[in-house]
């Protein structure tokens, strides 16, 4: 339970999976990955964090979002695959910022979800990324990211 | 033939892989993953869909262009595998949206494609998924999604 | 040395593996899938080819910054795995272009990466592709990629 000790230490609470509202899952295994989908940032009172970075929010409340996401990402693979330490790797990030045209600092966004993944896995939480802007998302939430983990064989 | 069959109840056809106009295929198999380019909505008249969801065209409308897509998608992957019984998994999709910037109902939008991948695949088809909105999409296509399918080994 | 000695003829010189500047990596490597991060247009002078097409650049001049950023693509994958001849498939491409709400031309954008991996590469070089358009990209660069390779079991 190492890595369900630094949640701990790091004073996070898992949320549950999400709950897709469509015939699609939180998650899917293939082989030993896991591909999640596109997760937004879920308040602890069950709203979402909304608007524009660039106009809405800053970069900084950008980040914060995607450290929120991150959180949500990891109670859905909990849910997955039960024990976190069965992680071998965090593979890749795709993360959507829901921004201005004049935006163009995604990349600190994103580093919110990064920088949680790496303070919770150490050298096994590095992985490969792309962080792009776009005009609108789901529910006008602010940042979305999808990631795929490889799993323990 | 039991997917097949599922399609013809649905009365549906499937149409023939879609013709990349470059240096890229409709599909691309590694082990026993098979990663199927973006496809575009092209209609029985080998037109295409296109406009904004939320100017040009409904979420309504950009359901039922998610839902051709799918069908696309599928007829890529008979030409691809020949047998379709032979999926194992959907895996994930990727659904880019065309839309304004005030648009937040892209998850309804891909459903049009979730729902039929369901229809025919039943709990094969339950996918890990993102829907994302978009500014612009190649000749002005009103939705594009990408799709990563597992088969048998 | 065969891909090595294709890139010489070509003029093509590889540059360095890119140096992500936040808790990623260049590229992630799965089994026999390397997943590339996003990367985007670095000149030779160590400057960024940025502006939205449609806008500030042409769809040729898009044509000529996806090029770039396939070189550097093979430039990271270079330092990852030494030998290029190791590369069994370049599976897939997704290509995001900075541009206008009006601009429809993004495959032509990325064909000009999906050409010089054919022509380096060949058959092996042939790929599943999605191209879409965004409203912002990281400092406002033009285009942004992101790779999926299989090397050799």
């Amino acid at each position: 339970m190492q890595v369900e000790a630094r949640l701990k230490k790091l004073g996070i609470d898992l949320p549950a999976a999400i709950t897709p509202v469509a015939n699609y899952v939180p998650a899917a295994k293939t082989g030993n990955l896991i591909f999640l989908s596109g997760h937004g940032p879920l308040k602890e009172d069950g709203t979402l964090i909304t608007g524009k970075v660039g106009a809405d929010l800053t970069a900084e409340q950008g980040y914060e979002t995607a450290r929120r996401i991150a959180i949500g990402l990891l109670g859905t693979l909990k849910a997955e695959i039960g024990d976190l330490d069965a992680i071998k790797r965090i593979v890749k990030l795709l993360g959507f910022v829901n921004c201005t045209a004049e935006f163009a600092d995604q990349p600190n966004v994103i580093n919110g979800a990064s920088d949680l993944l790496v303070e919770v896995f150490g050298e096994k939480g590095k992985h490969a990324r792309s962080a792009v802007g776009t005009n609108a998302l789901p529910f006008n939430i602010a940042v979305e990211i999808e990631m795929i983990v490889e799993i323990e064989g």
